[in-house]
């Protein structure tokens, strides 16, 4: 069969708020081939990852994403990679293509995992798909007071990992943080494990990471997740060499596997957090796992939108035994509990993966709906893109 | 003053050819405050950054980058400082947003130079700017009767130093690129440098690599320059390793300054090639040729477009004595001559600094407006991007 299209949707909810929840809004692409469909999605702002899909052609290693995909030959997992080279290389010098391929890659995967009868797991390679400890992910309060309260919700719901992020952690003073870190060890019980979470609040400063790893260690938590922005390597390694027991997590923001495999061999990261729905897709998140596997590292998905990111992120390590934890979105918008029909079995705080065909999810046409965000893009006087039809 | 207008404006020429002549299309930022009016350029796909400077917000950290400039302070360098670190919390993940914001940035320093009445290499810090010894960047010629013949009009047009790239070099046989080599050096002759530039074509494979280094060294080369996409820095290291008299030169693919260390830490590169239209603009292109004086490396402008491309990317290291090499474009398309009324002045193949306030030059308004290309964006029915009048 032949890629016959590439259909991309934008949703959000009536009001995006100022806040760190990337569920707000999403963008969802459609693949089409031999009467098959598939679908994926970018964790990326939904217009200039449709403009990298749709763009006219800058150069010869400056092309728009489709035109590396439609038309191409889909039969097997080899294709799939053949084509995301194509892009690479087609779209060398366009940088929002990583982000607008993830979803056109993911959904690749799970059109030829409908057709083949197989989770997509099993097209990488894997011989099995086994449960996973869900980690609760959840916002910092405003207080101490409310992180106390979502920790104990989170325990109440029985999970076993839990982890707090931005809000005010890191940005005001170090003995407020350290409340923080105490409310939320305070309300999941000292079995539990605790993840804290710095979405890169101190860009690069170590001395500003350092000042909280008292704390942090005190409260047992197993890591500090993003101190710095990805690229930061030297000061993760840094950090790294001063966090006793605490290790460092990051690698969400990393858009290649080389970005990936520079936090690993020089970051000195504990472990290493890929987003499917950035990267570039499932192949080369599976490429990460593989890496961390063989650099003693522990490999986590990123996921903090829907069940079908949720899915997708965690195919590329679904077979690895020592890799246990993943992530699970506790707070996603109406929007995003929209987006499929289904929802991954989650008890005891054990996540079990979808084990039908692709992704394992149908997307829920209806209930997404009110969220479709209609667009239009007209260059030179020609249309290249106005939101398809939704069906 | 405070910033009261930021416009961006597409560019191209009337047909967009499929090789790598990235002139071919213009991103052009105009910036206004206080009555005065600065210009700079992303080296990007025109759409994708358009639209990751309106579109709309996703989350806290994934907004517009207008959102972050508007309305913001400009009175001195601080400010300009201050408003990357804003743009880069607020758009940490719109991956466009590095290339979005490089011509903002670019346009701030040319504004803010224009108020001053002082070029933007002083406001930087600089107490000079030297001449530099310009390099004639030319694609390959399909065969090395071609590019012996290019390698000789550029001899005669005096340049003391040549590039040949792209084109067939390292597609096919390794003897056919020898050939090619070969060509340029006789065209030149012995006492002219000469550049290779193998476009990412190998990707990471070290050893098809290594196969083009005997002809290269043969041949004088100085630097052999991406032969890896620029995140592979195992490849690169390793690489830099068997090169002997060859120079590894890579970077400008960079669009943070933490890429550039990485590829200085762990690449082996002696040349760091820094492209200002990507890294976010001209502050953290001088971050990097600081640094690579620290590190023993030399620093060396990414320029393959217009005069003002040109300007804005030997502002960071005008002042840096011994990084005296030069990008300059030979082969720009007819839209990228009609960018500024002036060029910079090149003499015996060396290359002088703009003298004049901010960049130094002026937009030519009207050759340009042949290639002025209208677009317009609708989401959710409100009109986010209309091509403002140019004028």
């Amino acid at each position: 069969m032949h890629i016959e299209s590439i259909d991309a949707f934008s949703f959000a909810m009536p009001e995006i708020r100022d806040v760190g929840d990337g569920s707000q809004d999403a963008c969802l692409i459609r693949v089409r081939a031999g009467g098959w469909t598939g679908w994926g999605e970018c964790e990326a702002a939904p217009l200039p990852t449709i403009a990298a899909l749709v763009c006219p052609m800058s150069h010869s290693a400056c092309k728009p994403v489709s035109a590396s995909v439609l038309g191409e030959r889909l039969e097997s997992p080899a294709d799939i990679h053949r084509i995301a080279a194509r892009v690479r290389a087609n779209s060398l010098d366009l940088l929002q293509a990583d982000h607008a391929f993830s979803g056109v890659e993911i959904a690749l995967w799970d059109l030829l995992g409908r057709r083949e009868g197989t989770p997509v797991w099993s097209l990488l390679g894997a011989r099995e798909a086994l449960p996973k400890t869900a980690y609760a992910s959840c916002l910092f309060g405003d207080d101490p007071g409310q992180t106390y309260a979502k920790s104990r919700q989170a325990r109440a719901h029985g999970y076993r990992a839990v982890k707090f992020g931005w809000g005010p952690y890191g940005r005001g003073a170090v003995a407020a943080d350290r409340g923080q870190v105490q409310a939320a060890r305070a309300g999941i019980g000292p079995d539990c494990l605790l993840l804290v979470d710095a979405g890169t609040v101190w860009e690069e400063s170590v001395e500003d990471a350092a000042l909280r790893l008292p704390a942090l260690a005190e409260a047992d938590a197993t890591w500090l997740e993003e101190p710095f922005v990805g690229g930061a390597t030297g000061a993760y390694q840094a950090l790294a060499r001063r966090a006793g027991t605490v290790s460092l997590a990051g690698g969400e923001g990393c858009h290649t596997v080389h970005q990936a495999a520079q936090l690993l061999a020089h970051g000195g990261v504990g472990y290493i957090q890929i987003d499917t729905g950035r990267i570039g897709g499932i192949a080369p998140a599976r490429r990460v796992a593989l890496l961390a596997r063989t650099m003693g590292a522990t490999y986590v998905n990123h996921t903090f939108t829907t069940q079908l990111a949720l899915s997708a992120s965690l195919q590329p390590y679904a077979d690895a035994a020592g890799h246990a934890l993943c992530e699970v979105p506790v707070e996603p918008s109406a929007l995003a509990l929209a987006m499929t029909r289904e929802r991954l079995p989650l008890r005891d705080g054990l996540l079990t993966m979808p084990q039908g065909p692709g992704l394992g999810l149908s997307i829920h046409t209806e209930a997404l709906r009110p969220y479709l965000v209609e667009a239009e893009i007209t260059v030179g006087g020609r249309c290249l893109y106005r939101t398809p039809r939704w069906e």
